[in-house]
């Protein structure tokens, strides 16, 4: 029997991953969120029933059918808009889960949970790599948010004995990502720019979206009143510059970036993920970094500008 | 100059001590909440301005005036509410601090923000009394949202330098308490019924709830970008049969209180408050709680039935 699954934030940029790799395994999947899709787009991500709607308890009772699986892909992804707004940010990230979380407690308690946190939560780390039991104390609002989520659905999973699973992602990436660094890089140096906040020595762990889909759906096979936590990294430190450097490289520039030294607020200097226990579920990820950046300087070059 | 201060929940019991306590003081009084209140209920409790309305961010800009303090008694009160209506609870306790955070972020960031959190936080306990750095594992879905309030007030505080203090009160009680142990324990003695859950050797700290309206208005006055947190209790841990055995007799009984031996789920063994902080800012408890237990007895005795 074919298997159903509710990607909310569908039309995001985990969301669309997430739901085009479920359907390839066989899933039905609706997706429910924001966004302006055509049949045709949300139809390609492998989404067979789409609805632009806020996630809330009426719209997931009116849509999600019960599933056999939530992966809830809604929600803020922003550290500087959750500074700037931290009301909504709190609403999309907390308020949706919230939702989510009861609708299963109500009415379809057998339906798997997966969510993807983010490695926001642990905030400045002593030690790297990081490891889920590691102190949390976020600094962004953003970080704080997704702490709260998880803590709202360990909660939940404990309580009522909901299945639950959580993915704490590090730096998701991959063509199509229009935000966050490689964007905003891509950017610049399109524009003949060449100058940068922070030192370059900043550390992240690069994990391609595809690699984050399918931990997302493992993820499902795990989920439990436990609610087991794992980390979603590729498990290996990249810094800024030498992430940079090689964008520059590849998208043509013979120059190199220069960093200003000053930190951007709310930005930790170090994230390196200890994947073993994702790793123990027998995933890995596939995709290095390095050709992951090759790939998105070719998209960008590429894209089409809507 | 008058100062001003809005009370959130200043229907509920902790509200109006606190209301009542900030009009002998002096300051002018505004209350938000719900609750059937005629005029001269709300006005013998030291409330100018009553508005009956849910706290949210549309009606703290109707009805807040910038005041120079908001004390957020609003929000659910209650273990076992929290267990069968976590989405409720959550709604009414996360929901309404992250209106009135927002709320004073933009609208009026010098006005001090005091919140009654819970011993509910710290969950089961390692060791007594409990300071306020040990560790916070709470059970209930009540302390999980207490938790999470707190950790909202220290983001915000943190990072928009809003003025905040946070207070973890104890077992609360006083006269009007129509709830929790001393109130169930009442109506059996009234039904002749001697049958408890626990073990009777369950350790609570009483904090009466006039030392608790003073504990929380002092607190104003340390608010800050820190956010400082304080235990609110007596500092002295009195078992559930010692209090019931006291209750029984001033009740007229001449029998004690009988034990199943079974836990209620989400109650923790001990809770005793270190209260160093707290009395470190100037306050101290005043009301022993065989006095208070006196009082409350004759209180119930003489109640009027509505």
């Amino acid at each position: 029997m074919t298997r159903s699954a509710l990607v909310t934030g569908a039309c995001g940029f985990i969301g669309r991953h997430v739901a085009r790799r479920l359907a390839d395994e066989g899933w039905h999947v609706t997706g429910l969120g924001h966004g302006l899709w055509v049949r045709e787009s949300w139809q390609q991500w492998g989404i067979a029933d789409w609805h632009a709607a806020s996630v809330t308890l009426e719209t997931l009772v009116a849509h999600a059918g019960k599933p056999d699986l939530i992966v809830h892909c809604a929600g803020s992804g922003s550290v500087g808009f959750s500074m700037t707004n931290p009301y909504q940010d709190f609403e999309r990230t907390v308020g949706t889960i919230s939702a989510v979380l009861e609708y299963v407690r109500v009415d379809t308690p057998q339906t798997r949970v997966v969510y993807p946190s983010s490695a926001g939560v642990y905030g400045a780390v002593a030690r790297l790599p990081i490891r889920e039991g590691d102190p949390l104390a976020p600094v962004s609002l953003y970080g704080v948010h997704k702490r709260i989520v998880e803590e709202l659905c360990a909660a939940y999973a404990h309580q009522y004995e909901l299945p639950v699973a959580l993915v704490r992602l590090f730096s998701v990436y991959g063509n199509g990502l229009r935000k966050q660094l490689l964007w905003e890089a891509s950017e610049k140096i399109a524009r003949d720019e060449r100058q940068f906040f922070g030192s370059g020595a900043e550390l992240r762990d690069w994990l391609h979206v595809e690699d984050a889909a399918r931990l997302l759906v493992r993820a499902a096979d795990h989920a439990s009143g436990r609610c087991p936590i794992v980390n979603g990294g590729f498990g290996v430190g990249v810094s800024v510059r030498e992430l940079l450097t090689e964008l520059f490289a590849r998208s043509g520039r013979d120059d190199e970036p220069l960093f200003s030294g000053r930190p951007r607020s709310g930005d930790p200097h170090g994230y390196v993920a200890d994947i073993a226990l994702a790793r123990a579920w027998g995933w890995q990820p596939t995709i290095h970094w390095r050709d992951g950046l090759r790939d998105y300087a070719a998209w960008y070059r590429n894209r089409s500008s809507c």
